[in-house]
């Protein structure tokens, strides 16, 4: 007994593309490395002599930042660089003290190009040209108020910080000492000789690097948008418009004077500032918040002057938008997630997340290579096709099933000829690194002597293979 | 007119499993993260007061070791754990001077797990419990010459060492200076704490960190191999059976005595040791090659005693089995994948590449997949079948092409009801994250109230989603 399967359904039903699965974990990443960039060269005089070495005419290279970088698969046009802030390394940026992930995968997880720094003389930066000691001073307790996690043993109330001991050991441990003199010129070179090698990007800084990302924003016109949390100092304003210095129990807050040609070029790019709770409206006796409530309100007129100017800058005081709890470092702190959640979509409102390669595009792409191969088919043009087919590719035919050479020693030999392929529909789907279309045609073929023509619904697989795309699998199955 | 395609082939061909493939150049990555981990606490006597902060009280958390790890996809059992030596960081093993990919990148590729070590006191490492000065001494021309790269301006003749300027820039910009005095026992300590967190895996040390490495291993028995590139000191030997003293004009190398019982630890695990070019064989004057003479010597001598005492080590010479040029940083050498594949193929030697999700453990468990998936079709099982289908998958019919809320419908009210599928043929392969399987098989189907029963070649697709897989194609294609 041999029947066909009565068709119960004519509609065919194709879908549009979604969003990436949000459920699969993996990272593809499509580059990764580190590199150093900027710097200078101490040399000692005289000559040096290697088979009597001295101090003499040896060298010694200084003051690079050293970057570390990785490119995802699909990835957005612009990078991010992260500039982490006083006695921080890139480590601000990566796995948060209790174990989750931070802006550096989360970012990656959003296709974007992610750069971390360690700055001249800290962490895997450059050394410093002047020898330099560094203390071994108790302090932590200190930071921890001026970072509004704890007043001594007391945590912010309903503080977005994980009170688990091991949480605050790993914090802790995250802290990293001076290799020397923090020099702003230094590191802003540092900064801009990266925008120089890598070109235009988001510049992302944190607290202390907030004053000197504005400086390096001015000095590299790379930088096309600054994002900025917690800047603690260096707002700059326009020769004579800087505001009084503002005393707080943390200490005075000067504000740095620029001319205004300089200043004007801050006007010319999108700059988006967070601050996050527990920093108090009128004076408190606290450093800890109160140092920061002069600093909020310095960010306030610094966004105003450039707004004033044309500009485009914005503060954005995260309790007033209901975002409770964040402490100086909202990028790991527990609701990290929402914080880069803000700043992606700040990123997309300003057209910073454009992609050459989004998964519309793709579809696209797609599309067009597999209309493409329906042509190298008809036109028996093995050099493409062999460049397109997988080396494990498989083709199901109504007749057998069997891999890439066979298939095209097929085509050149003409035993089959795909002479014409009315593709009546198209559907493509992208998982991952996957796609996979479905393209309902009518094939008029030439086998033998035969002309024959059908209706097929034909499955076919790519995988994505650095920048190209392999077809991997090819299956014809025949529509009654 | 409309015949059908005349079959030329009846044969199927399967094709076996090869191995990933070599032109993908993306990396899947599972996780990834930095953490701190091992050592101690410095607290200040006294209370601390938030409202008048001062040392009292305080704490300094110091002397851990940093460690950045990736974790690739299908990734073996035993990870690799890389340690850097003097006046280095974890960059050792990163993106090569040169710019290629470094031992990081590659054992990723090779599907090992990898963690890179900054040492306490070192780089990102933790910070010293004593102050410490850090000297500006121009110093590199003296590293070169002790790197066996080059003699003054002299290149080692043939070196595996590109001669741009650039590279030797970020050769030099790689060096880091000690945050305070380096301490055998600080360091081994928290390497150490690294085993005990991570479980087991294979220590890959460098230079500096090759004694420390053997110190390490009596310590710590998650510690299951070493490789060792260019130990240049700290040689253990039983009490009694040291070596003497040898000298050399780069300084005398002084064997290490520790018990014997200690020593024993060292002959459980396979180790190996791998030098470079330009290591003389007899004196010579230059400090920076006749340095080595000794040390090779010496590793000599423990390989021997370690193997005397039922042991398994073993001294690689690379120049004595045909592999010249390289320097005291093999890792980054021009031929560093070469060195690499002779490393990993000698971790497959000693059976430390074991995976728990090879390719082939993948085909099995893929074919167990798809044969469970035939059974929940015949029991209408659209629990087990709901989470297996993605929920952008199509379903290619001989009457239409549908979706998963759709094709779990047909299952679920029977009208079709897939009854019996007689496998006669699975072939699988993975591309990546993807798993393609063909099934030749006779299905018997009831459609209404019709049994029916059809040859098919069912194209399946897979996606591995996190741990688990998710059909996103499911093609019927019937045979003649």
């Amino acid at each position: 007994m041999r029947k066909t399967i009565i068709s119960l359904f004519t509609v065919l039903m194709f879908f549009g593309a979604k969003a990436q699965d949000s459920n699969n974990n993996q990272l593809i990443i499509q580059e990764q490395g580190v590199f150093a960039v900027g710097g200078t060269t101490v040399e000692a005089e005289g000559t040096y002599n290697p088979d009597n070495p001295k101090t003499e005419g040896q060298t010694l290279h200084v003051d690079h930042a050293t970057v570390q970088y990785q490119i995802p698969s699909n990835a957005n046009k612009l990078p991010l660089i992260f500039w982490h802030g006083f006695g921080q390394t890139a480590r601000t940026w990566q796995t948060t003290a209790d174990g989750r992930e931070g802006f550096q995968t989360i970012f990656l997880r959003k296709n974007y190009p992610v750069y971390l720094i360690d700055q001249p003389r800290r962490g895997q930066g450059g050394r410093s040209p002047q020898e330099t000691t560094i203390p071994a001073t108790p302090n932590e307790q200190y930071w921890l108020g001026m970072f509004r996690i704890a007043k001594g043993d007391d945590y912010m109330p309903n503080v977005q910080f994980d009170k688990s001991p091991e949480t605050l050991n790993q914090f802790y441990r995250q802290i990293s000492p001076d290799l020397g003199t923090i020099d702003f010129e230094v590191n802003t070179d540092a900064v801009s000789a990266l925008f120089d090698k890598i070109g235009n990007g988001v510049l992302v800084t944190h607290s202390h690097s907030g004053g000197q990302g504005w400086i390096t924003a001015i000095k590299n016109q790379n930088i096309k948008a600054i994002v900025s949390y917690e800047p603690g100092s260096g707002f700059v304003f326009p020769q004579g418009e800087a505001p009084p210095t503002m005393p707080s129990a943390g200490g005075p807050l000067e504000a740095v004077s620029i001319s205004k040609e300089d200043f004007l070029i801050l006007t010319k790019i999108p700059i988006i500032i967070y601050y996050g709770d527990f920093i108090p409206e009128t004076p408190s006796e606290f450093y800890g918040t109160d140092n920061w409530r002069t600093r909020l309100a310095m960010a306030k007129l610094f966004v105003e002057t450039i707004n004033k100017y044309g500009g485009d800058a914005k503060v954005v005081h995260l309790p007033e938008i209901g975002i409770k709890g964040n402490t100086h470092f909202p990028m790991s702190d527990l609701n990290n997630k929402e914080i880069a959640k803000l700043m992606a979509d700040w990123l997309t409102e300003k057209g910073l997340d454009k992609t050459s390669n989004s998964e519309t595009s793709m579809n696209e792409e797609i599309k067009t290579l597999s209309k493409a191969k329906w042509q190298w088919m008809a036109d028996k043009n093995v050099d493409s096709l062999s460049n397109l087919f997988h080396e494990k590719a498989k083709f199901v035919h109504m007749g057998g099933t069997w891999g890439t050479a066979r298939e095209l020693q097929v085509i050149e030999s003409g035993s089959i000829w795909y002479k014409k392929a009315d593709v009546h529909n198209v559907s493509v789907e992208i998982f991952g690194n996957t796609a996979i279309v479905w393209n309902e045609i009518t094939l008029l073929a030439v086998v033998g002597n035969n002309e024959v023509s059908n209706r097929f619904m034909v499955t076919e697989v790519y995988q994505k293979n650095g920048s190209d795309w392999k077809l991997t699998n090819l299956t014809f199955s025949k529509l009654m």
